[in-house]
């Protein structure tokens, strides 16, 4: 996507350049800043401290990590120093895991002198493989933004509110959310955001500076304000994404989620959940039940950090001193309240049925 | 309630002193500081500049206000001038025209020599009718905390949640919706308190402060967190305040109190308003279509007050530059999602019948 014009991905590799590219989320958005990793221990160190974010995104930069390893020593030894150095940088993130594994044993056999090359050549797949999956997501939620404009009068702008990132930089380009906001946009349909801000972290603002940089239309609203928007018929869809859905179709992603579910389902807004398949656990049947819910740290509630006066990047305690407070990750929508899962292989239903006969071959594995 | 073990009102006059004192709401809950109002235009600056909060404290200011300035000059012109100044403190919160309204005629009928003491006679007697007020709806409330404490454990706690500040911050002494809580405090029943912090203003900081200087075990959480508290059984009770209430029992409080009443029906966690009937507007009966919702500054939501790390309270921006804010105050739950109105004369229905039976002298008038 287009940052003040230019295209970006939320991580590269320049052409003559021995290094990769991020984005400094951390800065976001606040300041424009680019990281260059040229060292395994960077790249570690660039996932646990949260320079880059969102689960797809891990997953690219531990591939790219490891390649980097393989140029720095292509032992044995090192391969595996790597992977765990990696592993642990994020132990929850399911994609980290996953991309180690699929880097790690077909690398083992290899001669040393062409791991590096091999390493970096499957994490620019695995990279291209992410992008592929949330332009197919952009495709089929597209239609329903087509839909939803088809009911405007000339115009008036088709309103979708989405909370937390789930935007090209929580992935490698397009994200999961929003690429059929994008493709809407590319494609001329008048549309507006509604960025909920989603404390306690703030990630709404990193999806307001995507949409802000690419010339997409929206609003930032605190957390609070969705049902109100949805009462007044500001609303006409909602698109989320997932952290982890089951094979239910119950949605586990950011704490506020189920909020907006409820509102949406109490004034007949379609709720949608942009959920690429790796995302399904298809292990798990019962979300509510099943699925983790992360505690993070108090700091995140009782402080917020921004932009101070001064130019710097600071955090002002917001709880009094002496107060505890409670930090949960995640929610959990119980599929019942989805109107529809939006995959790389089309808009289905959240439901067993559905999601069984859409991805065979990963429901048979279980 | 106490401070620091000390019981305090939030406006009081002190004996041998001419002037009223007011705790600085905009320093809370970083700092503790008083404010001695002297003069009608301090009380005004107060009303104005938000140092004094909430819909029956800023009635209570606007009835001292209007004392002082009976002290300064107790003539005709003086009085229409102060009634001017007051009233467009604040021109949206109810209480302060009503407050200005009660005093107004009886003061113009009397001497001149008369009107200074008689209108902090009348300023006393509604900040005591205040607290009146409070007292009742704490002891009908009081009830509904007992009925949950009996089918707890012995020592589990009867765990509470709201939603902004309706506590005694807000009002004299004692609040509306935390006048159950301090009252089954008192009574020794073991609770904790859910306080949602609710952005944009953050006034459910202000809540932990007085729940934590009267010893109230509590914890704050951001508002996206109230939906999970429920699904996980972590909520007994929800008791939230009202800024207008229909007679139809539509309830209009600060903005997300809706999504909370949504995740309490959702959960069969049951939802209580506590409405002193002042609150109650007979001429509407359709909340959602009937009141008007204000729109506040974009800037609080774009930045975030707080305690910064040098000792200040600073402002942070959190928005990205550019990105346009909404800002809505307030939200309706529409009747059907409350489980009661906790008034002064009982906990009654959300209902057009419960609350014409009950204040039959208000009914009558419309």
């Amino acid at each position: 996507m287009r940052i003040d014009g230019k295209p970006f991905r939320s991580i590269w590799r320049e052409a003559g350049s021995e290094a990769v590219k991020i984005i400094d989320q951390t800065r976001l958005p606040h300041a424009f800043e680019i990281i260059s990793l040229s060292a395994v221990k960077q790249a570690a160190r660039a996932i646990a401290g949260m320079h880059v974010r969102g689960a797809p995104l891990i997953g690219v930069t531990a591939a790219y990590g490891l390649a980097l390893a393989m140029r720095e020593d292509a032992s044995d030894a090192h391969l595996e120093q790597a992977c765990s150095l990696l592993g642990a940088a994020r132990p929850t993130a399911i994609n980290l895991q996953w991309a180690l594994s699929a880097m790690r044993a077909p690398l083992s056999k290899l001669p040393q002198a062409e791991r590096a090359a091999a390493a970096f050549a499957r994490a620019d797949a695995i990279a291209e493989e992410d992008i592929g999956l949330c332009q197919a997501i952009g495709r089929h939620g597209l239609e329903l933004v087509r839909m939803a404009a088809a009911s405007k009068k000339p115009g008036e702008p088709v309103n979708i509110l989405t909370h937390c990132n789930a935007g090209w930089l929580a992935t490698v380009d397009w994200g999961t959310a929003t690429a059929p906001i994008y493709m809407a946009h590319e494609e001329g349909i008048t549309l507006h955001v509604w960025a909920s801000e989603t404390r306690p972290r703030n990630q709404g603002a990193l999806t307001a500076w995507e949409l802000g940089q690419h010339g997409v239309p929206h609003t930032v609203v605190v957390d609070n304000a969705g049902g109100h928007l949805m009462q007044h018929g500001m609303v006409d869809i909602v698109i989320a994404g997932t952290d982890r859905t089951t094979a239910t179709g119950d949605v586990c992603n950011k704490i506020g989620t189920y909020l907006k579910a409820l509102a949406a389902r109490d004034n007949g807004v379609p709720f949608y959940v942009a959920a690429p398949s790796p995302s399904i656990d298809f292990s798990i049947c019962d979300g509510l039940a099943g699925i983790p819910i992360e505690t993070r740290s108090e700091a995140e509630v009782t402080q917020v950090t921004g932009l101070a006066a001064d130019g710097k990047i600071d955090a002002v305690r917001v709880a009094p001193l002496g107060s505890k407070a409670a930090n949960f990750g995640f929610d959990v929508t119980p599929a019942r309240l989805v109107t529809g899962l939006v995959t790389e292989r089309g808009v289905i239903a959240a439901s067993r049925e559905a999601i069984a006969k859409t991805f065979p071959e990963r429901t048979a594995k279980v």
